[in-house]
């Protein structure tokens, strides 16, 4: 099977959403990470749950959690204006690098090698400038994430129970 | 809400579980991570589907993916051999240490707080030698994840809906 064949649809984010929008989309369908993609389409980042409660939570708790109980938890509603009239570019871990791009003709094995030797959690399937869409960037398929994988590549040799 | 309240089941195998079973497990139900105890029921680790790739996938091809492409896929049966007669404990990473531990009486803010210092994708709530069962060790309530985290923490202030 190749990657375009595994690709799945992943919730995505543009550097320019809005950083309140995409707090709210983690935490409404429980995602561990979101996709996030510049203007032009192209995979940016991935930008994790933790990212997020880590912007929400002021720099002084951070340092001494002890500090978190005396804050008053009525007054929770002061941690979101950390999210106040930011984008989500601007949440973005400083070390955040673009998630490991697969070609849509890659093997689950070649997918599975990338994704070994960077250690990412997800691998992005796309069409680059270098393949059919020379014209225009990149064209994003969809992503494969590790345990889908893991599924594929025990799966294929009856490893896996056929439910 | 205290840590207790927000506390859910996740998936746990021991350090002597079976490697095979553990990726499976990883794979059928689409985990993107289980969490590994010890002997005593402590928490040990947090062990990655990406890791259970690696382990998988043999280290030439990670070194040069290109070398997937010549791999027979039909001998990818030979993969599975890389977790025959493993342990779980002999597939965590070398630098992999235990999650973070929440008590089980810390608030929303306590364990975002502890979250955001070590930067950990979800933090374990278990009941300590220095809590409750002082005669014997850790007691593990369950995990608390990022996103259920932001949750919490966004809808405490009226800022998700209420679906």
């Amino acid at each position: 099977m190749r990657a375009r064949d595994l690709a799945v649809e992943y919730e995505t984010v543009s550097v320019d959403s809005d950083a309140m929008e995409a707090a709210r989309l983690l935490a409404e369908h429980r995602l561990p990470a979101l996709l996030v993609v510049d203007e032009r389409g192209e995979p940016r980042a991935i930008l994790p749950a933790s990212q997020m409660i880590k912007i929400l939570v002021p720099g002084y708790v951070i340092e001494d959690p002890t500090l978190a109980a005396v804050v008053d938890e009525k007054h929770a509603d002061r941690l979101c204006q950390a999210l106040a009239g930011r984008r989500v570019g601007d949440c973005l871990p400083h070390e955040a690098t673009p998630p490991p791009i697969a070609d849509p003709d890659d093997t689950a094995l070649e997918v599975a090698a990338l994704m070994a030797r960077v250690r990412s959690p997800l691998v992005a399937v796309a069409e680059t400038a270098t393949g059919r869409h020379k014209e225009g960037g990149t064209h994003l398929l969809g992503v494969i994430t590790a345990s889908h994988l893991l599924h594929e590549l025990l799966g294929a040799t009856g490893a896996s129970d056929s439910s």
